[in-house]
């Protein structure tokens, strides 16, 4: 569901900062009751010399699209809220190293969205909490 | 017009594979009248420490973005047959390969929609049949 | 703000060409009083064998993505502008050089939308023009 993709300088990210970041993207979803394998992170590794900010080349920026399928956050402050703790998880490998940086988060309707060919059962919290327990998805 | 966006495995699909999966998208939507240059595939390979699903990293999952724009399929049984007949095209491919997969198709508005500079036909059935026959966008 | 995605064939842009398109894009935008570093601008090059258009791989097309957030253009006309303006940064570089290509531009809502943390000041337009004259964010 929560698609993470994270364009980076070549050498921004290390195998283990990539692991770290995944999995506290992971947390974000797994803390509200959401099935794991919904979380799918893509570091896409830039050139400097194909990275622009300000019309200049960089190496110094991490630029990242979230988009969002499984819920819609309702209200304003709700989403304030997703933002913020988006922006610690990102803090101490982004931030904290001098980069600077930007998000988005995308809401983008479930109508057709698939997982293994299957209707993720957003209006069935029973099955969905099982797809969460074996976390992967299962016919219904 | 519509965009897809195949983020996989680097091992995943042959050469051979991407023509098919390609030729069988673009079928689906020239079996509805559109012309074919519409229809643009970019296979994505992802390295496998850049990959993740439930904060792991994977080398056999597929994540497929669409993106249309020429059409927005007006009903939810259109969108359930659209994704389903999109499940058909992946799946020698991926779930008979073995691959966990998700796919999602986003309903663009085609305002600021180009083709070779020139707004496509949207409005304009006879030039769209035109761009069809000819496979390229023809100033009107 | 504006991120502009450009998948293009191995060949297609120098250096140079990147450097041009990048700072032609980001006027667009400064001319309006957008700070120059919301703009961001990513080259993907794209392999001919996972490049398809018409169900053929190509190595003559570019396809540009655009996501606006700042600013929600709020006329047909007004769009109709942009994309003509749009056209003519790309012209030099695409069509003048014999490629085939296709743009759209998104629009975003800008609610879960930061900059270094921070909020994007879309409804202070005197802490805008900061951030433009510094261009940087900065906490307010």
């Amino acid at each position: 569901m929560p698609l993470h993709r994270i364009y980076h300088p070549l050498s921004a990210f290390s195998t283990s900062d990539k692991q770290k970041i995944s999995e506290r993207i992971t947390a974000l979803y797994t803390d509200v009751g959401l099935p794991a394998f919904y979380v799918v992170v893509l570091f896409t590794p830039v050139e400097n010399e194909s990275f622009f900010v300000s019309g200049k080349p960089t190496d110094k920026f991490v630029r990242v699209v979230v988009q969002h399928l499984a819920r819609q956050i309702p209200s304003e402050e709700g989403k304030k809220q997703f933002s913020e703790k988006y922006e610690n998880v990102l803090a101490p490998f982004v931030k904290e190293k001098g980069y600077d940086w930007e998000v988005h988060v995308e809401e983008v309707p479930p109508d057709m969205w698939r997982e293994n060919g299957l209707i993720p059962p957003i209006k069935f919290p029973e099955i969905e909490k099982e797809w969460a327990r074996q976390n992967k998805p299962i016919p219904y």
